[in-house]
């Protein structure tokens, strides 16, 4: 089951850069990610050659921002305590962001919109976790 | 009043990217914008010159990631009749920017969190128009 | 009328930084959205697969040059006089942005050198008006 | 002495894009790695302000850069049969990203040379495992 | 002596990508050259601590676009013959991006806008050479 | 047999910021070209209009990385002195970034792996020369 964000404290912020400022949040990650799904829905709907080449262009960005937003919560907000408690936790980063690359089936490499849902789900799960530690 | 975002339909994508993918979400610029707010706080709260230095550094990026998405908004998601519907939008995104920016008092060239905080500000204001223009 | 740069003092700098330092000039939007149209000049005289995705991948580079620099004259250049003498000034630089944009006819999704030529149109509209300021 | 390249298999590719190339080298984070060691003893060896603070805004680039290079071995070189041999692989990606970045103790957040060797052991340890791979 | 730019055809353009478009312009130097210099006097004349570091981290990074647009320059405007010519053509581009770059006395690692005036009589003098280059 | 690195002097760095650090290492050029030869082979091998877009949007980001990491070389590492030892340097780096950029048969606009190999040919005269340099 997915943690309703809706009960987390809008006041309290969740830090992203590496001051750290301590402001973090998987939905820098899950928007990208929708933007990678997206691009796959308009390509597969849209036949002109030179809308698929931007539609390449822009998902080969979107995906390594996807990639990027994931890498800086693994590695600068969660702690040891955390990998600890959530022992799956390396694996699905790792699998997250694979899902996000250019490696087979990753959403790099595939037009398919089920491979940005792949991508979806990964931070679904995540953003669980994420958020669990936030009320602990 | 801020529009109630835990209204919104979850499965409605917000594009953000130039294809355009049609994925656009104001949280962007609110999530950088709580960095700027919080590195600001932990600028005062912290004397050491080189964790100063480096909170300008990194507020300096953070800012500059706060106008980039607002002018995507504004020029990628609004259109003519959004222009029309709410004719302070122009003047609002101006202010917005130049808040975050290095003017005089702007969250660039200042320390003090209140600049943070006067980005944020507008930047529910601006969510909140967009939200309602979502519902439209 | 084109504003005769020639008669600019050439020793006024024109800052375009955000310290700020002062130095602003249309010229590098210009410069920028020259290049998009003489891409798409040389897109329509070459049929090979290779040279059109590459002429692609750059033109959405430069494109989404011209709207930056365009988006910082607007936010860090123009002030709340230079809006009131000239109230085209907020629709101008949104048309201009968007005319240099993914959105129909724009500059990133047409390879038409006209959707160029309309970001140029845009930009000299810009520049006269910011040179008239300087002379101000 | 130089050490003789040519000894070196050139038919050796070690890949690091993500079409992906097959090209990987852990000598990218490295060289990185010995740049961030480099600044802090240029830090600690010269007190003009002007300098220190330019020591500390490339210092903050170069160690993302380490974070980077990192990140793109552990999602796109590594795979399952390798964290399946290297168990301890996750954790030490984790800990070698965290200590060059801006969490206590961190190459991003210490002056200390010492952090910038921290930094380098962990990628020689990363860098050993990497090899064994690659003879496998 | 400066050749006379108010002479040059305004509809010839002058190309700076790669693809390459054609159109290169000694003018995207120029305008970082002057960013530069207009920096080192608003640093001299401000002792702000937290103004004359954002100084430095804005002064670096337009440092870095003069380097950059010069080698462009060098690298893809000019050819074989221009060499030919022009023997002094590359000295006179390694000493300006010298100039611009950290080295001893250059525009990185000195506040004194003299570093900065330094950077633009180099770029003046390859701007002459390039519009005799265009007039040819 | 991996060639052992345990043999390599570890106190010897090769810098390559511009603070500058004085970690220089053609290394660095080198990977990026290989990756932009191997870009090339894999986009012979494989007919999929997809795969090959995407090959040409990471080349075009690789060869420029090869270029940037020869500029700094040229205009960072190497002194007066270094160009009046070897007088053909200057004319060496142009050729390479040359055949690293998008002029004809360059590694942009050339999707043959000679075109890569030319560019890895340039950076092993290079290499022997700096690590010449390195030794004096």
């Amino acid at each position: 089951m997915r943690l309703p964000r809706l009960l987390t404290p809008r006041t309290v912020a969740h830090a992203h850069c590496d001051l750290p400022c301590g402001v973090y949040d998987p939905a820098q990650a899950r928007i990208e990610a929708e933007s990678v799904k997206a691009i796959c829905e308009k390509y597969q709907a849209n036949a002109d050659p030179e809308f698929r080449t931007r539609a390449l262009i822009i998902k080969e960005q979107r995906s390594e921002l996807v990639k990027h937003h994931l890498w800086v919560l693994w590695t600068d907000y969660f702690k040891p305590p955390h990998f600890e408690k959530y022992p799956q936790l390396h694996e699905l980063f790792n699998k997250a962001t694979k899902a996000a690359g250019g490696g087979e089936g990753g959403a790099k490499s595939s037009m398919d919109p089920q491979s940005g849902q792949q991508v979806l789900d990964y931070i679904a799960e995540i953003s669980d976790i994420f958020w669990e530690t936030k009320k602990g």
